[in-house]
């Protein structure tokens, strides 16, 4: 039998990690739309289709505009698209490194540093820091996924 | 030996509702831009690339206002952007809930909810029906990934 | 004990193909957004975010106009778009291709032409190649994940 098997087992310290560093930003990511949608509904602007500016029990007194771009809300869609843009990537690469057994403290590193990366950027986009706050922690986050997927590559090379 | 270990294995009924329901999200996922594909084939607007509105074999007789954006072809742009802020997080969620081994019954209510959900979303979005029927299939969706995500991190924690 | 426990060891070749194909693609998804990066501090243009034009250490010199988008700018981010709408697909379909079992030869062929396609639809994209050979590269990509998924599925049903 092949040690291996085990890996994926929740008594494997570097899953745990890893299992519990994904649900954190899986929740991330099924969160962000919600915000963008409590935007949407605040202000009653940024919508997208055609359709959401009729009359209906959502918007029961359409305005004029409601289609137009509106920041608040974009700036929550920009929010989201980065995440997508990280999230499924960390989400894959996490995975695959836990698949090839890297020590538990560069697996915490890697990990809790991704997380908190992504969750100081969340703060910084939200209220609107200088790019180079949001550059800073973007880079963190980025950094770590690529470390893991360089590991992995090194292991499986 | 780990009774875990046999949680991604075909005959473990959990596993097998996801594979299946899985796969099904992903056909969704890789089939919805070849529906844009064909919607700009077909009304040979909404190009992207400034070197798109070029004569080419697929673009024979090029028009003025090519890439310019459609609503036709933008439908679909929209419904794949949404896919793409949904199924990722479904895939690994519902991954990562087969691995802390949750019931059968369980899973199966999650799972095929959010199939269900899904498909029912693609149809309303396609026929644009109005924004509260919209919302109300993508709410079913986005609660059964996140009720699989805090199934899974009660789970860890 | 069931001999799928071994399918995600790194001695079942399958699984070993697919790390390196899947390492490979990660890589490509994560280092899209350092292209954009790259092409923003470049032109100092094509910024998306209003605190973005601020004078800052990383932009001592705001020009009008910075927020426009710019099409060098605007194609890589189009590239980045068009992995996500690929790349985490891929990942997921062929980790669950590995998990169904699948014959080598059969997974060797499925995720190199899905790297080698995506690879060259790089290329080809970021040269602004006529929209045909993107056009092919990306059908040969999309079909590559497309059989993966159906592979999985008949094994399933």
């Amino acid at each position: 039998m092949n040690i291996d098997t085990n890996l994926l087992a929740l008594d494997n310290p570097v899953f745990h990690t890893y299992l519990l560093a994904a649900c954190l930003m899986l929740l991330k990511l099924m969160l962000q739309p919600w915000i963008t949608v409590y935007r949407m509904m605040k202000v009653r602007a940024g919508f997208r289709s055609p359709e959401d500016a009729r009359r209906t029990p959502l918007n029961p007194q359409p305005v004029e505009g409601q289609l137009e771009p509106n920041e608040y809300v974009e700036r929550s869609r920009r929010m989201n698209l980065n995440d997508l843009e990280s999230i499924p990537g960390f989400l894959a690469a996490g995975l695959l490194f836990v698949l090839v057994g890297p020590p538990l403290l560069l697996a915490q590193l890697l990990l809790w540093t991704y997380v908190a990366a992504r969750g100081a950027h969340f703060v910084a986009y939200a209220t609107a820091q200088i790019h180079d706050v949001r550059a800073t922690l973007w880079t963190f986050s980025s950094l770590s996924v690529i470390a893991m997927v360089v590991y992995t590559l090194l292991r499986v090379l």
